[in-house]
């Protein structure tokens, strides 16, 4: 099935303990789509860059399969950029600059060839914005998934409790939970959010895993533990393309089958972390990612006789 | 199998954001001792109290058939107090006041009849108390099991390191892990700390679950998401009295078996902070308990297709 991302394609620039970079590709939607790009062929992003956006870096998108109408380039305007640094314990992290530029105006247009798309990502942006992209679908996608974060809770919650109406699938960390819900039990802010619209709920705990809660039901997902995260920069991200990638391409919503998308999920973040930016996830192969989901399954299986 | 605990016997006072108590009964040999005891029936106990200790509080370890041949009263001795004040958060806590009283000169006697115990587990206390109760045991046990504390990494890190080298398991906290090893990298930080002595070591990272390693293996045991933490006193306790509990019951130390010994343990950490103190852990029944593991099981499970 086919999947449409809609979020910031952007340039980064990084410091982590391990060193630094120049202006590198980032944004949201990037790493959604190159992290869906191993689980589904039919990858639809809309998103918007400035002039100053290199051609080299749609043809990597393009390479990997995703399908950029929907791109939209603003010859004079300039491409959204932050710049942050992590502490040492890569957990934390300052932003050291951001500059909105061209997702300032982003108004996302659904190319007509979009308009079928069964899946729709919506990565963290503006919820006004996703709440929009919502309405100019023609017809309701099958599942719909957002993800959000702290900064629209501060600033416009009531546009977020809006378009949370409308989801089927919410990602968040636990702190954002917490914040959303007021409640600081997970599991009780599970359900405080759960009626706020959206049937299934995933919370990320970074190096801690993630939970998956729908109705009663909860699913833990182990993280792996890596000897070296070098940047948790697109971390998230990679782990929800994972996610809505592997159901579109399995097209099973079924909560089992969510169970199974958070492990490739949770895949698709851990190698996201090895290497700066995105140069680890545009390098991956099939037979890597099977083995890393034998490893989350050897790592969290056990019998009880 | 037979299983002693060292460790101490302790009044606590206690407030937690849901209230407080009076003096009630505490220490970690308490809690080890009541939670192996829904395991195995031959439950030695060597601890220290003073005069002030209520024979009823005896009766309460008897009743639970723990042995307590071992339990030494000093009549014109005070016994060990602690108390403490839990944060909203549950995680964090403040000590108000620690009262050493006769644990101050705790000299561990070992009766000749827990001479045979296959099973040791040493509590957190002074590490030079935790060797010496090593070398009293004519007999090497099957299996030893340790736990300790940031403070006498602080104040005593060579005696802690002296007395690795003589334990099959330790047990300790994700911060614990790190400050003992010098990596913030849990993964490495487990290698650094195996190569001091422990075969097998458990970190254990309270509401985020468990991580068990032994050599090249790593197993990840999730926590329950629980609806209220009430008390978190004694989890870790009830947690490891949980785990070499069953290793005692089961007599099978594999690696296989620890994952089930790790999932029972977090079973009994799960049922120790529904309620003050020891209120939970005194009211079992084997039906709760599996019925708490199955939830572990179904937390957790999934299949790769």
């Amino acid at each position: 099935m086919s999947l449409l991302t809609v979020g910031s394609v952007a340039f980064d620039a990084l410091e982590t303990p391990f060193g630094k970079t120049d202006k590198i590709i980032g944004g949201a939607a990037t790493y959604i789509t190159l992290s869906a790009s191993y689980f589904t062929k039919k990858n639809n992003l809309v998103a918007v860059v400035g002039g100053d956006f290199p051609q080299e870096m749609v043809d990597l998108l393009i390479e990997h399969g995703v399908n950029t109408e929907g791109l939209k380039t603003i010859p004079d305007g300039k491409t959204f950029f932050w710049s942050g640094r992590y502490h040492e314990d890569m957990n934390t992290r300052d932003t050291l600059e951001t500059q909105l530029n061209v997702m300032a105006d982003f108004d996302p247009v659904i190319p007509e060839s979009y308009q079928t798309t069964e899946y729709l990502m919506l990565g963290n942006t503006v919820p006004a914005t996703q709440k929009a992209v919502i309405e100019r679908m023609v017809k309701r996608p099958k599942l719909i998934m957002l993800d959000t974060m702290n900064l629209w809770m501060n600033i416009a919650m009531d546009d977020l409790k809006d378009v949370l109406t409308l989801v089927d699938v919410l990602t968040i960390n636990d702190e954002e939970a917490r914040q959303l819900s007021g409640d600081y039990s997970l599991r009780k802010a599970a359900q405080t959010i759960m009626a706020m619209g959206p049937k299934t709920l995933i919370i990320k705990k970074g190096e801690h895993g993630a939970l998956l809660f729908q109705g009663d039901r909860i699913f833990f997902a182990p993280a792996l533990p890596l000897e070296v995260v070098f940047d948790p920069t697109g971390a998230g991200d990679c782990f929800a393309g994972g996610f809505i990638g592997y159901l579109a391409k399995t097209d099973d919503i079924s909560f089992e089958n969510m169970k199974r998308a958070i492990i490739y999920g949770s895949a698709m973040a851990s190698f996201c972390v090895e290497k700066f930016g995105t140069e680890r996830v545009v390098n991956l192969t099939q037979e890597e990612i099977d083995a890393r989901v034998q490893e989350f399954v050897k790592l969290s299986s056990f019998e009880i006789v």
